[in-house]
């Protein structure tokens, strides 16, 4: 496949990466950017035959079978209404919009032009994800009871970001949108998002966004997705996980303790590891960033499912459900109130399983709990469904 | 010191053993339990010369200096007014009361009554917390932005936690209190806390309780403390903390992950490592739980405040806002709302320094932040502090 | 490039999943196997054309440009000499031979046909090695003292290596072989490996050549490597580096500590994470295996170093050379000495610099080190370079 | 019981540390320093009645009971000699002696006076090893193959350390007696140790003695105990031991990862974490010192032993034997051979029980094996016992 890329910045050159690593059939051919100049360092860099500052020029290049839109997110809509316009499958960035009403419309106009979009989530195709989440879908975990993902790290490296109109808002969209589409994956997606608590605030920078938020998403079935997101964190990047359920637990580090630990004086100078705020010191750098970050799996996906002519992994209809969530997030920072996520078109299930499923013990009781007492003892805890009396009976 | 043990369980063994550790100058004269039996296997297994099933007799014993709550929550009131008419010091385990009016009571009584009142949150002394809180109050962390505790674990072992109406509640009330002054130290206790914001529900055992629960507590200065507490979590006992400052961060690892890994096939039998949920696998085993859960150092500060007849680290006081915290928490959790923390008697300060101090750059603008890029170019993100404009400046 | 692959056990699969993933130009052509039954279902899981039980066959074949060699040691040899006789790349997993005079015949072939010989070392090709070996080429470990790799696991799944004539030997030629070349690496490839001290048991498995060994190479230059290689170890694949300068430090773990730790009852059954020795309790999956493992930087380096018509980073005379230091290991576990490493055709550095550089002080000082008190205070501990005298001066 | 002190260096200063802390009826007496201002400033610091620059002055000082021992190494022989005379019971900081003969001297001296000679090896008391030993005792690793212990810094602070002639060597005598005493605890004390091979350089410092050894130690049984001594590491204190048994395995980290993480950027000063290179970047403090290295439960040790007329649980006899161990490894690291332990008195098991126990699968075949295969298939490898044919058996 022949790939255009729209953007040149940091994360075209990310995603740029993975598409060159390890020998890929496909093949980046043409490459667009506002500035001229970067379009032809960008060209130049990864042995593009193309490069341009007219966005229709590139999309409508009758090489290209595959648009890559790495762009700040106010440009993301104009670009992929060229792609559907050109119809060319469209792979975009996250967050898919600034808001749910922008995102509605690209995901209407490339289901319209019956092309793919595919929602550029990389975070939801790490190693460590894919396989963590194959346990939680085989019943390791049990039921899933509380999925968190947090992401943090001192702020965003490009201007745009920091300027709430181009980026939407702050650490929310730009790092929650990560976080919420990994806890709806854990708790499965075909579950529907109903309300949403948040706080934010702007702790540190003098900007109008949010600099540090907390969130929480209750689902239908009773489960809670929870993000923590920051631009305030203090020494590198910090992208964790955690998933609690009935029969289990998962942990996932992503970056800052990977089994990689690094002490240098830096009296020789020296190379530096990347996202690190030093190269001195105790330093946690990652092997291969591309790889821990998903960027080469998920493009792998992206191109399968259209070779397949299958949905990918994660769609734009996914990408609409985060802006959802996001716009209720955001919504419940300023009211102070739980918020509904409103989603026009829910295509999950609808059948709200409210109820935690309580263990039974026998006819009259429910299971609290078997203890093993320090001495070896057995104990179990024990409920009348009836009377709602607590007893224990010794084993 | 001559000392009086009430309650004869598990956290009174706790305590005993810290007591009696290293060779201690304070002993253990006598001890109290509802059921003689129990008080008799005490007293045979510590050594104590006098046992009983009257609160009074023991309280009242002319030898005792010093009396020990380890009695379920529902006891505590009544175990502090002996105690207070007795004239004699009492340390009481954590929760103070179920409520902040059944606390605010017992802090009023041992101030009439002119007696040490010592809350026994061996959290707020275990050897990491005492370094970690030296550092942030050194100013390691820069201004303190976030402290989240977590406490989770499959449930409690005594059956009364799991009535309602003895313990006050379910996580939040056992848990939370832990979780809550231990962020409540690093933001600092004399910055008060305002709101508190808290999802709870009942996931999985058959009580009236909640067993899972998240909460938010806004504090006046603008800081976010935040307690995670469960009772449904798998795979041991999961107690973490973790801080943000503007120039530093804290992670904090009591239990599941301090550097003592141990694998068994368990072919052999063998030693069960506490509070694992298994002895087979990978297990987690803590050095010396004593020491590593903080009793030894309480103990240590609170007959030592005696003596120079000083406020303990944790006082009755601390105990009650706690639980002020709390009952704010189960309002929240009941109306979605954000809802008040009500403190008839704040201590504290009282001017709310609420604003975020921005970094100055120059008479014009703010400093957002300073880039390396990946070349070892330099940049700054500023923003004029009149037009709000973001801008780029290379240097 | 259109690729052979010889043999198709356990380490084909895992070349041919690496052959085969994210989307590669290289492709599998045609497989061998001494068992027809063997090949066809490897044919038929890869989607190869070819496959035969007729290794001249296979190598013959005119599409195949390059052939894999993934047989059992005792059989390296003459695939090898099949691979030079067709002017064919080869690529030999690894150890090269059973001994370093094999390993010197298959060299000579190579050069002789004037085809690229290429030593399947992945473990010399995982990100985390890569990025870290970038550091310590870049200075930021100074000078490099010790390197240590310890590879250790419950014993091989393969019958053939428990037969000491086919596999040449037990855990050190096994696991060794890795551990000696990531220290080579670190210390550097063109610095003479001089002597071998090795201890090596059979403590546990009924075989005859060893399940457990510790082995320290001399190099000319001072420096120290150390392997420990084990069939005997429990919990799981030990995969750990270490790597000691004089300005800094390093630690890998490959496998059990990677930031990925799940929990399970294992209650309802699902997904086994693989190498693990169980499939309930704490459990540490590895992401993506293949990659950590190296097999994809691995191949895309060999593939490279084809079309450039280079040396890829691990050739046939690394085999050679580890296999050199094999030798001297069992030589010397069986002596009880230190064993010279015999290498006929050294091509590295031939000027021996033995000697520490010590840090000067001044004219008459040594400076053996700079101490801080726990005060503050600073002192200077130095060595007359003359009279040897210690002495201690304050700052 | 009252307590004199011999030196008032770093040692000593941690030994009061822990004989003051936790409100111990143990008390301090008496300091004795060759210089009368340091004897004075210990004194003062910690409340002592007595001080003197006169060594039998403080030990024959009416009211102590017990001598402790934290002179430099070659001073312990005439401070031993001294209590002996005194008949004072003496508890001797490590290395017991600089080499065997005088330990030995040492032993002989307490065991006819009749007093207690207490061994202050303080790591074989860490709350860690306890805990870690017990499992190993009640069998939950099974068979102990291999214990290696590492400890490792950037070299001594007090200056006496680095003259060969007082300390009696470098790291091996310095860190190795610790190491070396670990593993011998985990392979058992009264399994023989039969020969040592060391490897020492002096890679860093411009001194006489090693500044970085490794060891082997052979014991009787087959098990393998191995050392690991620096002074040349960056980074910290790095302090951790692996135990390898037929069922299980024993990973313990003392120092640098123990579940506290701090980051500082360093910008508003604050507090300096012991024994870290820096304050900035990514530091790794311990909790409370003295209790994480052993101190607090090895004086508790130490003075019940005395009270309960038993031996403690390091005694002059483990020390010496220590001792034997160092004086091998020197020879060895200068012979290039394996160096007989040379042990007079040997008071342990006298079976020397080498083998391994290979698992019986049948009358005709051992175990070697049993694998899962990765689809769940499983197979059995077997070994004839006549013939030694290994062959698969598939269930």
């Amino acid at each position: 496949m022949k790939i255009a890329m729209l953007g040149s910045g940091f994360i075209a050159r990310f995603y740029a990466d993975s598409l060159i690593g390890h020998r890929r059939i496909d093949k980046l051919h043409a490459v667009y950017s506002r500035n001229i100049e970067k379009a032809r360092t960008f060209a130049t860099d990864y042995g593009l035959p193309v490069y341009s500052d007219s966005l229709e020029e590139v999309v409508n290049n009758p090489e290209v079978n595959v648009v890559v839109i790495s762009l700040p997110n106010d440009l993301h809509l104009a670009a992929v209404e060229a792609c559907a316009k050109a119809g060319k499958h469209v792979l975009c960035t996250k967050p898919l919009g600034r808001t749910a009403a922008e995102a509605k419309q690209m995901l209407d106009m490339v289901e319209k032009a019956g092309i793919m979009g595919g929602y550029l989530e990389d975070l939801c195709y790490t190693p460590k994800f894919s396989k963590s989440l194959a346990s939680v879908k085989g019943g390791s975990l049990g039921r899933i009871l509380w999925a968190k993902s947090r992401e943090a790290h001192p702020g965003p490296h490009s201007n745009w970001f920091w300027n709430k109109e181009q980026s939407g808002g702050g650490a929310i969209v730009d790092l929650g949108c990560h976080c919420i589409e990994i806890a709806r994956n854990y708790i499965g997606k075909d579950v529907r998002p109903v309300e949403v608590m948040c706080w934010a605030a702007t702790q540190v920078h003098p900007i109008d966004a949010e600099d540090n938020a907390i969130g929480m998403v209750k689902y239908a079935n009773g489960a809670i997705g929870q993000f923590e997101v920051s631009w305030c964190f203090r020494g590198g990047m910090d992208l964790r996980d955690e998933v609690m359920g009935t029969e289990g637990t998962i942990w996932i580090n992503n970056f800052l303790r990977t089994g990689f630990d690094m002490f240098s004086t830096g009296k020789e100078g020296g190379y530096v590891a990347e996202k690190a705020e030093s190269n001195t010191g105790w330093l946690f750098p990652v092997g291969d960033e591309v790889n821990e970050l998903g960027y080469n799996h998920m493009f792998t996906d992206m191109f399968e499912a259209i070779e397949q002519n299958r949905d990918p992994f994660e769609t734009f209809y996914d990408g609409y459900v985060v802006n959802a969530i996001i716009d209720a997030a955001y919504a419940s920072a300023k009211s102070g109130l739980w918020e509904p996520v409103e989603i026009d078109d829910w295509r999950g299930r609808t059948d709200d399983n409210h109820g935690a499923k309580f263990a039974e013990f026998d006819e009259q009781y429910y299971l609290i709990k078997e203890e093993i007492l320090p001495h070896g003892e057995r104990k179990l805890i024990l409920k009348d469904k009836k009377t709602g009396e607590v007893i224990v009976r010794d084993l």
